[in-house]
């Protein structure tokens, strides 16, 4: 839609005079007045009032209300020539905070979800180091140093099918590879320092234990610097779907480096050009030349709310919210525009902000049925700032499937219904 | 177990020594021998090396491996007369990190848990205010200044059978009472600041919408201060057994004053004296007075590995861990002593340490056998220290249910078997 230009909102005072002050919002609740027939859903009882509902041995392990049924990772037809070999989407537009339920992490799965018993599996250490060694699992569990950290994992390709302008219509879909949960594990460098890397140690090796035996070269200053070991998500053990028993964190990093299922780390001197990291993820700029090894995801926000699948519904007081994250560090600032681009103003940060990890933000405003464009922008902490499409599309092409950061633009219509846009 | 004493552990140099540093702990991994037979578990093609796995479309919203089947909630039969106005426990030993997943909080229903239709529920603000409102769910996500926080939920009676002695063997019971979770939601004070409160209100009434009718009286300035409306629990909308569509939050006070299911907060001038704060909830003392209106939870922390659900398994390298928590703020430190209270030495803290959250604590040692008599000792910001069980007792009586902040005792035996006793 590269005339969206055209509909540029006129009414932006009123979004940046209702963002002067949150006490300047209408309330959103009812007032009974006079003579109004009162509402049966206060005065009447209802069935959950009056009857006893399942105890406590009715879920052990519990799950959503059968009302939240549509809250769903879902899988895009068209880009899902097999499901075994594919990609489902995180639902961001149902979720709010920045920790992924583990139930709705995206999924990315080269040969499927093996289903590996634990007490059968194995982690081998080997190659350029003094002492080849392998852990169970219960080894793992008992090796010190333990740590809990709350990490984004985006896959490379969010956002691929945009490099050539708006496709997919809906954040879940746009932005949806990518979750942020806490994992529970042990540093890296701590098994490496066990096993004792030799000198020439420049490379390591992560393999998966799945049909596709998936493999990622990683430098050796990464690994030692903060990547982790973990066996734990969110309190609970990994998901089948993220790794189970054991997955590699790579924090800030590509996703598809965070091998799953994994079984075995070697070290070496160069990097393998596995399969992996030549034919895939790998950037092909316009003139036929590659960028490889491209291994930090940059500064890069989304508007969850609105956005296609969460329209606006009502006139009045409204809630915009999104999430930023960089893999260079904290973000530091997002700002939002409703009018394309032309007027920013700052975004509320809420919550904790960690490094590499999701970042909440909210903007409360008051919509009385105006056109909008709505924009996000990321900044982190190296003082990086989240591009337009265009501007990278001037860099990199539109060859490339991967690292795709560019500013989202979400056309809010009078209706309230929006769609995913760009401004050309 | 009153002559635990005499079986104090002697070799609590090791302890001590192993802490000093973790490089000074032998490996968990072990080296491949010259001449020994491989692990074939390493040589040979596993099925899941071999064959694909289910893809991306097999479970929209993900579910644990089969191999977790054993990490549920757990009710102890004879504590339920009946399973609907009872209780269950969160696994604290088979969980790590700070947060619990949401399928693993425990429960504590008065008339099981009803099915709401989000789209039929009502909060109704009213009593001593100006405009009394009513609120339908969608008119609560639109409203200004949506905050995320993570807070722990502890239930009173958390540790209440243990007031008369050691009884329930594991920390899923003795103390899984507890959940940790981020919410979303709206302060409170926005919603009665928008009703426009009278100068005489002193007192909330917060009510649920089950067929229990729950109802709490809350002081004003606590309402006022940091309690929460919240449609929403670690990002996914709250589970139908933790008040789905809406639940009162009401930070570091006991669990039943955050009323789940909430349809109605009334202002007053007094509190209500309603059955569960009067009957229950009330805290009989040893002359036959009663402690009322005893809201806030002190300092406390627990061993959740080792613990008698969670046995050592091998010598050697060992992690320690548990849970640290106060509802007067955040955890300041945590001592461990596996002497039964004679030597104590400084747990390492993980994580962020947020007021009135769980706080992850840890201490990696080598264990050689030795009987051990395990404790951990929180302290707050406040300056609290976590007393000991008798302590409490002689100042309370041992007639209350509620409030046992005691200090926890695990008896590891030489084959690593973990038992609750008390130090008399």
């Amino acid at each position: 839609m590269s005339d969206a230009r055209k509909d540029r909102p006129t009414s932006r005072r009123s979004f940046l005079a209702a963002a002067a002050g949150a006490g300047a919002l209408a309330t959103t609740g009812r007032a009974q007045a006079q003579g109004q027939k009162p509402d049966p859903l206060i005065t009447e009882p209802q069935d959950w009032n009056r009857f006893l509902g399942p105890g406590v041995d009715a879920a052990p392990y519990g799950k959503p209300s059968r009302f939240e049924a549509g809250v769903v990772r879902r899988h895009v037809g068209w880009l899902t020539a097999d499901t075994i070999s594919s990609i489902n989407f995180t639902p961001l537009h149902q979720l709010d905070g920045i920790v992924t339920p583990n139930g709705l992490c995206f999924e990315r799965h080269h040969a499927g979800v093996p289903e590996i018993e634990p007490g059968k599996h194995r982690l081998m250490v080997h190659g350029l180091v003094e002492k080849p060694l392998v852990f169970t699992m219960d080894d793992l569990k008992r090796f010190p140093g333990r740590v809990n950290k709350l990490y984004f994992l985006e896959c490379a390709a969010n956002g691929g099918m945009e490099w050539r302008g708006a496709q997919l219509n809906g954040c879940q879909f746009t932005h949806g590879m990518i979750h942020n949960v806490w994992y529970t594990g042990v540093p890296l460098k701590t098994l490496l320092d066990e096993a004792g890397m030799r000198t020439n140690g420049k490379w390591l090796l992560a393999e998966g234990a799945d049909a596709s035996l998936m493999t990622r070269s990683i430098p050796i200053e990464k690994a030692m610097k903060d990547c982790l070991v973990v066996w734990a998500m969110n309190g609970e053990a990994l998901r089948p779907e993220q790794g189970y028993p054991l997955r590699l964190v790579v924090p800030g990093w590509e996703g598809n480096m965070w091998i799953k299922w994994l079984r075995r780390l070697e070290i070496g001197d160069q990097p393998w050009q596995q399969r992996e990291e030549t034919s895939k993820y790998t950037d092909l700029l316009a003139d036929g030349r590659s960028r490889r090894f491209t291994f930090v995801m940059d500064a890069k926000s989304v508007v969850t709310n609105p956005s296609p699948q969460a329209p606006l519904r009502q006139k009045g007081p409204n809630v915009l919210t999104g999430l930023a994250w960089s893999g260079r560090g904290a973000i530091t600032r997002v700002d939002v525009s409703i009018d394309g681009g032309r007027n920013w103003r700052n975004a509320r940060i809420d919550g904790p902000v960690l490094p590499m990890s999701l970042t909440r933000f909210y903007v409360d405003f008051d919509w009385q049925g105006e056109d909008m464009l709505i924009q996000s922008r990321a900044m982190d902490e190296t003082g990086y700032v989240q591009p337009t499409k265009d501007e990278l599309r001037k860099v990199r092409g539109v060859n490339s499937i991967y690292h795709n950061n560019g500013i989202q633009t979400w056309h809010v219509k009078p209706n309230g219904e929006t769609e995913n846009v760009e401004i050309l």
